[in-house]
């Protein structure tokens, strides 16, 4: 399989490797009044600090907590690059993760002055100047997307989705090489949060220094307008969900000339944008 | 029907009534390369603003906004009562929500201070010291909820979900009296946001003078702590959701003693906590 050469970040800053337990089993009672014993996706507070200051507590199913740390401050346009970043440390005991950086100095006050909340699906990440940049970001103009990757990339996606099978009550978010025609999975992450799912895909890009734009982005999640930004941001051309779009998601994405594909399942799509960039 | 008095509030605050068109319509081309025209939700920034201070930007379907704002500022615990807001003026020109309080100090800096962002389904949403008050939170002891009324506000949930039939890609939340048997239906909220829906119901709870005690309240979405917490701080006793639920949503609602019901359609349902108040 044709790979492109990537590049591993020089300065990859090190990293603890501290996963939780992903599901817990409970026992429910059913309408037959029978006891059902039951797997539920594991949902823990970590509590966010950089350079010991602390920014944000996230409530996470836990699986890639230092990707996830990192991949927040990606996407909230907290820091600017791996580069800037010495040790990402989690420690359950205190449920904190640590973010160290080189300069030791934070997070600039200006950067998190300028911060807006907001609400996607949950309430929150920063929204502020976010559609500013919209005009900044270039989608590559010659990518392609063939309906036979489609369906091939939504053929794997079923047999990654371990904790939503056994739990429900998350998303997935896939990370994949569109290597026309066809498709390899190159990242899977499930949340209790949506939007912790795609952080985590984020940061794990950047620890493997992978660029967006040879890539396709899959969500289970609705493609609301926090969804395609952060696509955007991640400079990959291609928006895949198995749930529907909102008025927003739909603007931005016509404005970016991303591909954004929903209702995706088995045989089954609708295409929403980028007609030009899709072949069937 | 018995319908206990309700006393509502003295000073209710000036409102603009500013909703926004839920709904748009689109083309999209399907796997036949045919064009289906497809309705899609709406999703519109509103900035929050307390006394000219802005707060957050929330991306809402824009079906009840002053009640969202309301609501928002009420589960953040921004405010503490209805009586501190003179008036919630919505400017859809603008995408703003102005807020004048009585005292016109805006909210005090001790308060936002402690905010303390976390995530639920998205990012965001206040969780700081609430896990620390939920020890202060008693539900009604005496609480019954019976399988049929269960089944009866199952079969009425599913005639007021309007934009969701129509675009999807919405969460809807159900404020129902329970009148043992029997439940009826006061307010219905749908939003792009899960956490937007609730936030409207406690607003609207607010406004109209609405104690939790004798309710029960419904949500499409999934039983995380910050869904649970919520709905412990309207008082409200009785959980129930077509979705499934998460560790921490399972062990607060445990400790709060609320009666939480998920996976509940149709005539199924899975009771995951508070047996002691349901009956079959």
């Amino acid at each position: 399989m044709f790979r492109p050469c990537r590049i591993l970040p020089m300065n990859r800053p090190q990293l603890t490797q501290a996963s939780r337990p992903l599901t817990f089993e409970i026992d429910a009672i059913n309408e037959r009044g029978e006891i059902v014993p039951t797997s539920i996706a594991g949902e823990h507070p970590l509590t966010l600090y950089v350079d010991k200051r602390e920014i944000v507590t996230l409530m996470t199913l836990g699986a890639a907590p230092e990707a996830l740390a990192l991949g927040y401050l990606r996407n909230q346009r907290l820091i600017g690059g791996l580069d800037e970043i010495a040790a990402i440390q989690v420690d359950w005991e205190v449920d904190a993760v640590s973010v160290t950086t080189r300069h030791g100095n934070g997070i600039a006050e200006a950067r998190t002055e300028k911060r807006t909340v907001t609400t996607g699906c949950g309430q929150g990440t920063v929204f502020g100047d976010l559609m500013a940049e919209i005009d900044d970001i270039h989608l590559p103009p010659e990518a392609k997307l063939s309906e036979a990757t489609l369906y091939g990339l939504l053929d794997s996606v079923r047999h990654h989705e371990s904790i939503y099978k056994q739990a429900g009550a998350v998303h997935g978010c896939a990370l994949a090489m569109n290597v026309n025609p066809g498709s390899e999975i190159l990242m899977f992450v499930e949340d209790v949060g949506r939007h912790n799912a795609v952080d985590a895909i984020a940061g794990k890009m950047w620890l493997d220094g992978h660029d967006g734009s040879d890539k396709i982005f899959y969500t289970t999640g609705r493609l609301t307008s926090e969804m395609v930004i952060k696509t955007a941001q991640m400079g990959i051309p291609f928006l895949v969900s198995r749930s529907g779009l909102t008025q927003m998601g739909w603007e931005i994405a016509r404005k970016l000339g991303m591909t954004m594909i929903g209702r995706a399942q088995g045989k089954h799509y609708l295409l929403f944008t980028g007609e030009e960039h899709f072949s069937r």
